[in-house]
């Protein structure tokens, strides 16, 4: 199967937003072993989506066009594949019905032109709308398909895994295809920089290219998200599990090497995978920050299921919130110190087992006669005397304040694994 | 003048990395006065990349190439040109020895495969390298043009500003166009939904393209951001003073029609405004934070020169914090009554004259009885009632938070307002 991606919408053209949708769709059928050799973008105009519709059929066997689904005179998405297919669009009063129920829960009546949603080329079948008012479109043309999605990112991703590769498998299948399965797996690191990764890993990816070069391995320095190796395995779809038992092995070659650097794979995150080790130990975490305002919280609470270990969190963002809430000694508040103070505190106020604080200074503007980027972090755990360490950061405010946050995690991790510090922050 | 854009590069249509490089280039061009009706996106494939630029140049009068200027053989865009020009390639020794002597400077030789990457077609122009060892290039097809730049976006953007724009416009004059001067403005809107907006500005957007489309208005539902409304002016570059001008006076028209929804313009956001209202009425912000875990903090202290008037925030995730450290009567923590009471402690606990408070449950699972998407503001305001205002999101755990961050603050904006709060929570 070829399948390509077009995106429609004149804010992608004039660069209002930019198209996260098509490379996130193209990852997606590469995936699922489907061919994309072109992508394309176009605006509200219904002549170039047809245009760029009947270009993308005549080279290959199926188009995904995202965007153009919505209520407005602008959305004519549904009238440009009506347009391809050369039929009507008739209105689906079931799904008229479906999107006035949306806004009735919400206590609205629905607007007289969110009815342009419900047209439906006829021969086409919608995909059901879950998240949006917008339902997808299955419209065959000819025994070629295009997939119609909204370009909202969250609709389309939830709208593509239930209803288009279910089709797009089926209509391989019927086509004889017998695709091959590509696997990947992502290993997540923080601590050490790029060229000390490339260079740990450097015999491994040698060995591999030497081996027929599958799977492989590849970095993508990833910023706060720290620098994941992707491996890459590629096997017969009749043997799709010997992918998995690829991957397998070679996610255990990369931790030997890496080590304690490697916090998770895949979906993990610095939280995700400290809340986990949290929840093991039957430990609570209570927060005290100062510079990153309540990042690390927020970034907590995001882990479902955080009411059961995490507390809560004092961002003492002024000074003297420092010294009346958490009963820090007035004084400067930017040191080892304050931090370990504060670290105490968290456990005290809060009531918590384990005790994490963040200080320091954001920027742009020095305080205390710190310089910006100085981030101190404070850590209290049971059994252990609470430790403080300091590091210095590049970057803008908002940068500081997420290599902060990821770094204190991080360090809070690493202790728990009864390892040392990371010898890098970045 | 009108010029597409071809991003060339496998790891794009993998969805290994997104095309930002488009959208920049999109918004160049579309500020240049160029039209650009289609975006295509192709792999390191010489056939295909050939097909992209014919489909291109058959329909407009030029085409931007990104990506493909590299040293390795996947680097074949200027193979690509050449058979699209059909002429050969030469090799410039002018660049080779700009190539080495970039190498010698960082103390290193040039790498044999560098050299490829001074080929040039015969009767293309190159635009020297400044940032990388790509040099760029103006390759004239008849009376058409193909750009091609590296797909590295700091480079890309440095020559195409250098080497592309002044040419481009050389072109347009050469044509006989008097080149334009495209402004937009972004007029930033929350708590109407955007069937409301569109039904509100309808009558305006019919007026003006009654008068002949210029200015434009748009929507873009943005999510957590809101629904933003773009107007764009189009004026001729000897009077780039009235396209400003019409903008003033579009604005305008849309904040009469709008009303209280508008909460600033262009890079302004939620809490920059509430930020500026809060500095200009001296007033100082404390917050006590249950569902939304520090988010409401983190991206206030976001803004510079936030400890002028933010205190800080108790995140009280656990219950039993709210008891201790907020003093509120234990029992249920999800109603209206706890939110103001959380407000009224976030002002005493912290020291602040203004107390904003979110409870609520971010779900998936349903506290006290109470369904998900439930979210309880109270806001204590000097000289008002402590107050709170109860609404009900859709979404996940994530959606929920945002959108009860932003609408808390969008409360205390319409409040410091003298405004009744939104009818609408998206």
């Amino acid at each position: 199967m070829r399948v390509e991606v077009l995106a429609v919408g004149t804010e992608l053209l004039l660069g209002q937003i930019v198209d996260t949708n098509s490379a996130w769709l193209g990852e997606q059928l590469a995936l699922a072993g489907v061919d994309s050799h072109f992508h394309q973008g176009v605006g509200d105009n219904q002549a170039r989506i047809v245009l760029a519709l009947r270009a993308a059929l005549a080279r290959s066997d199926g188009v995904v066009v995202c965007g153009g689904l919505g209520p407005t005179h602008d959305d004519i998405t549904r009238q440009a594949i009506a347009e391809v297919m050369n039929v009507a669009l008739v209105r689906d009063t079931a799904i008229v019905e479906r999107i006035a129920a949306m806004f009735r829960s919400r206590g609205r009546d629905m607007p007289e032109s969110n009815n342009r949603q419900a047209d439906v080329p006829v021969g086409a079948t919608p995909i059901p709308q879950q998240l949006g008012t917008a339902p997808g479109l299955i419209c065959p043309v000819g025994h070629k398909v295009v997939y119609a999605l909204p370009g909202v990112p969250y609709e389309l991703t939830e709208m593509f895994a239930r209803g288009v590769l279910p089709d797009l498998r089926q209509r391989a299948e019927a086509a004889g295809e017998t695709p091959a399965v590509i696997a990947s797996r992502v290993v997540r690191t923080w601590g050490m920089s790029e060229s000390g990764l490339a260079e740990v890993l450097a015999p491994r990816i040698d060995a591999l290219d030497a081996a027929g070069g599958n799977p492989t391995i590849a970095f993508l320095a990833s910023g706060i998200e720290g620098i994941k190796v992707r491996i890459t395995a590629k096997a017969p779809a009749t043997a799709a599990d010997s992918a998995v038992g690829m991957l397998d092995a070679e996610e255990a070659e990369v931790r030997a090497l890496v080590g304690e650097a490697v916090f998770g794979v895949d979906d993990d995150t610095m939280e995700t995978v400290v809340a986990g080790m949290l929840a093991e130990r039957g430990l609570t975490l209570g927060l005290a920050e100062s510079l990153t305002g309540g990042l690390v919280a927020s970034r907590l609470v995001g882990v479902p299921g955080a009411s059961d270990w995490f507390r809560g969190s004092v961002v003492s963002y002024a000074s003297e919130v420092k010294f009346t809430v958490l009963g820090l000694a007035e004084g400067p508040v930017v040191n080892e110190p304050a931090a370990r103070a504060m670290a105490d505190a968290a456990c005290r106020v809060l009531g918590a087992d384990v005790g994490l604080a963040l200080t320091g200074v954001a920027g742009p503007d020095s305080q205390e006669g710190v310089a910006p980027g100085t981030v101190v972090v404070g850590l209290a755990l049971p059994g252990r005397p609470t430790e403080s360490l300091e590091f210095h950061l590049p970057g803008d405010r908002e940068r500081v304040r997420q290599y902060a946050a990821i770094s204190a995690l991080d360090l809070l991790r690493r202790r728990m694994l009864g390892a040392p510090p990371a010898t890098t922050t970045r």
